[in-house]
């Protein structure tokens, strides 16, 4: 039972082990390998609940999260992250002991990591196909073929092309979505057409909640890696990813004031507690942090929504109320869907089950 | 010696003391009592930094805070947010060891405070001077008696009228800050006046760091509160309170991959380092995460700017290189100055001091 007091992030294993079948069950009906990203939850006790799906491979996005998760007997890891040199040491002695993919995008990178690698690892030479944030533009054949050529075979074990739609969070509707996968999927298909005579056996890696969640996964992509939909989140149910009953955490707060000339509710839960990440949502004017809906004790309740958070400061938070007969008082608690789980996981570190136990993550 | 490898929080000794005793100077050179805020370091290491300056008490913005700090010896503390009514033990507990001070916005928490506390405690009304965040309306008289007349004087003692001008973050020039600043004096001055013969020793508490950096103490105020000055940011730089040389924290973080295409470095430090705040920067177009200067293994040069942070996701950020002769690659390490320093330091948990000591912090 649930004695709460000050902000605190409950998860709904419910709806939280649900997500991963859902997910799983999808992966198995495509002919795509899962390998979901850890980086949502980072819990080892989470972990399981996919390694009881039949998950053995995993996606992090630090090496310090490889760490934790090869320390919980996790033995096939990419982190999906352009390798940090600096950390070099670690890389090593995580490649001594389990199989680790890193992510190259750099000629500098590749001859850096031919030499100085201690241990075999996989490489995907990360590919952009329109998000530019990282990767090795998708029509850039001659970067592609330098790395390829920097790579010392002995050291770095060429496994495929990899990609991260981030885009797809702009998209407007469905269709655009689709656009958006479509166009990486040709791309990506382009280059296997092209270095699969000498690779056989390369994969074309891919992996965004919208997309995973939305869309069928395309023919002729080999895995997949969505993390968000373990949790989902505001931001995915405005993106069409998820109904509100699919999010599997929220933040519990007490209220600590009422301005009733103004509809709003101050709640003692911030920017320390969901981060800034905000997200348009109709029919709500500007951006949101959140969804405030009820909290009765024991769970909270989609179904009963009172309003959203419009502000957030370091500790406070502000709830424009939009139900009418809301009958909120200071002492009371109230349950906000985040904008964003991945950050708002990371900021308070560890998760309570509605029954009160306590699920410790890599942060704790 | 520092020996950074992954995203680190250094901190700048010499600058951070500069900005304590600059405030206190000021604060002394006024008849303001100077209580300065601790949300922003949360550092008990920090806060004797303070107390050798002469300070005595302080202000935090949570009970936990509360606690902490009376765990390292601070014995008057005002509590600047609307009691959580849910932490009445934590706050009975404190209560009965040190002077704490606590801020009411309304009639049910009077009641409620007014028949469970054990210990006594001070109070200071909240009033909204135009933030409209939290507090009561400077001029709803009818409300602040109410709350007088519930506040049962064995427990609560009245102390005076707290105001936090939020909206000063929100001036667009100096005339701006000094119009918002005048307005809530005008507006506190007056409730003084109104309730001086019956409460001859209250209090009028007022505290942001950009009207207590950038203007005069005004007559007539009792207190400032003001946090943020102690490390500054470049929120803070964007609003005129400070130069960049005054900023005392940076965060050092890996470069993992180069687009010279786009003239574009990429970090690791992120979203749960650095936060998502962001700030309106001319002559930097759309908002900012961070500004980022050269790092050269001792220390940064905010002469050496080499760029502004674009974009944060979970663990990316993306730097513009406005710097023409910039030559960074993977494995260098840059200095990003956080637009937020109070979340940064929140997120990145501890300190780093140019000669490598390590300064915890209640979230260490």
């Amino acid at each position: 039972m649930l004695n709460i007091k000050t902000p605190t992030l409950v998860l709904d294993l419910g709806i939280c082990r649900q997500n991963i079948r859902q997910m799983n069950v999808k992966a198995n009906e495509s002919k795509a390998f899962f390998r979901p990203h850890f980086k949502t939850h980072q819990s080892a006790a989470i972990g399981e609940w996919f390694r009881e799906e039949g998950i053995s491979a995993i996606t992090v996005s630090s090496v310090s999260m490889a760490e934790y998760f090869a320390n919980h007997s996790w033995k096939d890891i990419t982190i999906a992250f352009p390798v940090n040199l600096l950390e070099l040491d670690k890389i090593n002695e995580l490649a001594s002991r389990i199989q680790i993919n890193l992510l190259i995008e750099s000629e500098e990178t590749a001859n850096f990591l031919s030499k100085k690698l201690l241990a075999s690892c996989g490489f995907f030479i990360k590919i952009d196909t329109g998000y530019h944030r990282t990767g090795i533009d998708s029509g850039d054949i001659v970067l592609i073929d330098k790395v390829l050529k920097s790579a010392n075979p002995a050291k770095l074990h060429f496994k495929g092309f990899l990609t991260h739609s981030g885009n797809s969070y702009h998209a407007k509707n469905k269709a655009e979505l689709q656009q958006i996968s479509q166009h990486t999927t040709n791309e990506l298909l382009k280059l296997k057409k092209k270095y699969q005579a000498k690779f056989p056996n390369l994969i074309l890696s891919v992996g965004d909640t919208p997309t995973c969640s939305q869309l069928q996964i395309p023919e002729g992509i080999d895995e997949i890696r969505p993390g968000n939909f373990v949790f989902y989140d505001v931001m995915q149910f405005a993106l069409g990813s998820c109904l509100l009953e699919n999010i599997a955490v929220a933040l519990v707060c007490p209220v600590v004031a009422i301005h009733t000339n103004r509809s709003e509710a101050v709640i003692y839960g911030g920017a320390i507690h969901l981060s800034k990440e905000h997200a348009s949502l109709l029919p709500y004017p500007g951006p949101i942090f959140g969804l405030a809906v009820s909290w009765d004790g024991n769970k909270w309740d989609t179904g009963n929504l009172l309003g959203f958070v419009k502000a957030l400061s370091q500790e406070h938070g502000i709830i424009k109320i939009t139900k009418t007969d809301c009958r909120l008082k200071p002492g009371d608690l109230v349950a906000i869907l985040p904008v964003h789980s991945c950050l708002t996981g990371q900021l308070m570190r560890k998760y309570y089950t509605l029954d009160g136990e306590v699920i410790e993550t890599l942060n704790s």
